[in-house]
């Protein structure tokens, strides 16, 4: 593995979670993988569990981070070819992603999208520029229109959940009160395109997530009956694709209900968290034995550090 | 010790004044105590010196610590259970506290009282949220009613200064142009209470500090009686507690003088810092040698080394 | 080497050279000299480079860093004596420089120009101020007037790529649209005169860099003029040190371009970035193979090792 910024990036999956069932076991196996190397953590937008378990995982394997919070408007950088740049943006990414690779063996970047221009958001500029200018591997913390390292957490916690050889899994949308990006649903279904389970997508009208993304999946527009006999439940809320990035509506009947959880096959809850209790997920639903939210959080750290040991071996 | 969030938690202070001795002597004698753990530091409120001698507390015993300044605008928690999270709290504390007690073997905390409403400040919900939803050891680094890495650095350092077996210590309110929070008169007397010091308490009326704290310490309003014979003056301002996060008056006649040190028995000038000079304390005290502020400052890394010492043999 | 905050700290440059370039070949062959010691990054003014390179230096050397941001407003020190502070001014600088160097074995400071007031950024009140008060070590990551981490490895970089025994060095004025500190041109010119090279300065009137930095190095007006036979342009603006702090004009046609260069001896083009494309240095410049920037950069990190061995050593 050179780069890891989506699912494009994975050759063998069941490899992948393999090795993570061995690193949960022991964590500090390879502790030297790291030793005399560093990586950069550049956040374009703010992070918590992302910083936290990425941090922890390089720690695991004796690999030095240190962490550069931009913010979005802190350093702009211009992408454009050509551009006279006597504007806002100081630098250019040509130089931006050099200069960090001359120093550093791994870079990690956060960038959101920005929810206005679907084209910018979709065209992965500032992923795609570092790969292009960096000339080092490239960690996707959260991008514009993917969240890999969620995605590989998801994997890894519904193998270690799973029952059946083939279980369903149903990604739900769920209201909130503000327009978030499609990133975490987008890959997630990007990387159940790699797995055989039985995938489900439920969400209202107006939310169709990128063909790209959902591909075969079923699209079904009643909840209830996307949830029947579920074994997984990914409960997540988007803004709108078509209507880019617009809140169509945040009807509390799309909640996520103990009700509703009696429809399936005695599912486990997922989110990526964090959550609104009571908006996305009823309180009674995550604090029942069926919710593995915490679990799920916990294998954060493990993906990271699968990932980390790929691109530091190779 | 569990968690150290209060003098409550301290069963032997003596022994631990013994162990932050001989950590002054030798700060790399357990260097290897903190091998494969981590520290996660949570900052709601700025901090410089807490943060910089608890990170180095950490790095003299091979413990790694990561930094999460997350503003207490930047990442609003919700701490009531049953709420609709549908404004702008983005996660319960509940999810926060558990996800961090994933990757990390201890967190410090810091969160200051908002001063507008004592109910609320007193309760201290942020660290006792934490205490019960993260299962993991909880350090106190600043909390509305409490600042015990403060404190324990105060005994120390009345300990290593003191001349006679039970030595007079003032505490003395002093002016401030800004309300600040009780939390290092109020943690101050609850750790004299476990010395056999002989405590005095002086302030103007309006500025008594809440019985919890004071209980049977002597509360002296006239400042030059209560400074005779004194043997360690600790100045210090605090908002009213009474008329709650008040500034009452800022009479420019408690400011700490060389005339009013010579009321005492050439006792030692000592602050938390940072302290506003001229304000608070003359420089003729300060730049004397009668003031200990940088070797107590200097202490804060041995507290905070004893305290990590003590939790992570536990 | 005790600090390093000037030219004239340094005593033997072509041994410092030298040093660069034995680590260059062995980055980690003193990876015990920070053994149990811990550096401070001070950081008034925002940094990418200077912080990368030289944490990324200090892991090199196992020396541990701990980044405090400040912001210039975040955390106001007073810097006179005998003020009574009640003001926004919260801590005295020497409160703040003694207890850092209480946990800190060296301090790396930044802290830049505010280009208001010419006598308070040229007495480098910061720097010489953490020298007198903390007793220990500090760095110069950028002052008011000089950025002699980034001069070294400029020197180190010409030395590198230098095919005559005394190169011709021009330091070249351009135009960029905000106004902006003298430090890197005027610590370019102090580090200029520890070498033998052919030095000339060019830029347009009204731009005169201070005489305590410029010395007998020629002034030419003309930049065709002064590029001739160049074999390094150094490009870089500078706000007005006469109307201090002021941009004065913008004007275009001092971008070095294509055309200019063919005047000079197939010089190597340098800036120490960020830099704007097609406003200080046209694309057809940056993106030929005469331009050393990226390599330029590469060795910031070890003129930061060389720098903390040194001090570390000593």
């Amino acid at each position: 593995m050179h780069h890891f910024t989506s699912a494009a990036d994975v050759s063998d999956l069941n490899l992948l979670v393999e090795k993570a069932f061995a690193i949960k076991q022991n964590p500090f196996h390879h502790k030297d993988l790291g030793k005399n190397k560093a990586m950069c953590l550049l956040f374009f937008n703010p992070s918590l569990r992302t910083r936290l378990s990425t941090q922890k995982a390089a720690l695991n394997i004796g690999l030095d981070t240190v962490v550069m919070d931009v913010g979005k408007d802190a350093w702009q950088l211009e992408f454009e070819d050509g551009m006279v740049m006597n504007g806002n943006k100081a630098e250019h990414i040509k130089e931006a992603a050099a200069v960090i690779a001359q120093y550093y063996d791994v870079i990690g970047i956060r960038a959101f999208a920005g929810l206005e221009n679907r084209e910018d958001d979709y065209a992965e500029k500032v992923m795609e520029s570092f790969k292009k200018y960096a000339g080092i591997p490239i960690i996707n913390l959260e991008s514009p229109t993917r969240h890999p390292l969620q995605s590989f957490t998801d994997v890894i916690t519904i193998e270690k959940f799973k029952q059946t050889e083939r279980p369903k899994v149903v990604l739900s949308w769920a209201p909130h009160p503000k327009a978030l990006p499609q990133a975490v649903a987008n890959s997630f279904l990007e990387w159940m395109h790699l797995t055989n389970y039985d995938v489900v997508v439920t969400h209202p009208e107006g939310y169709d997530l990128a063909n790209q993304f959902v591909k075969d999946f079923p699209v079904v527009y009643d909840q209830n009956e996307a949830l029947k006999e579920a074994d997984f439940v990914y409960v997540k809320n988007w803004s709108s694709y078509q209507s880019y990035g617009k809140v169509l509506h945040t009807d509390p009947a799309w909640m996520l209900t103990r009700e509703k959880m009696k429809l399936t096959n005695q599912a486990k809850f997922m989110h990526c968290l964090p959550v609104r209790r009571n908006v996305i997920v009823a309180d009674a639903v995550i604090d029942s034995e069926q919710s593995i939210v915490i679990p799920q959080a916990a294998n954060r750290e493990v993906a990271a550090q699968v990932i980390l040991e790929e691109i530091l071996r190779n």
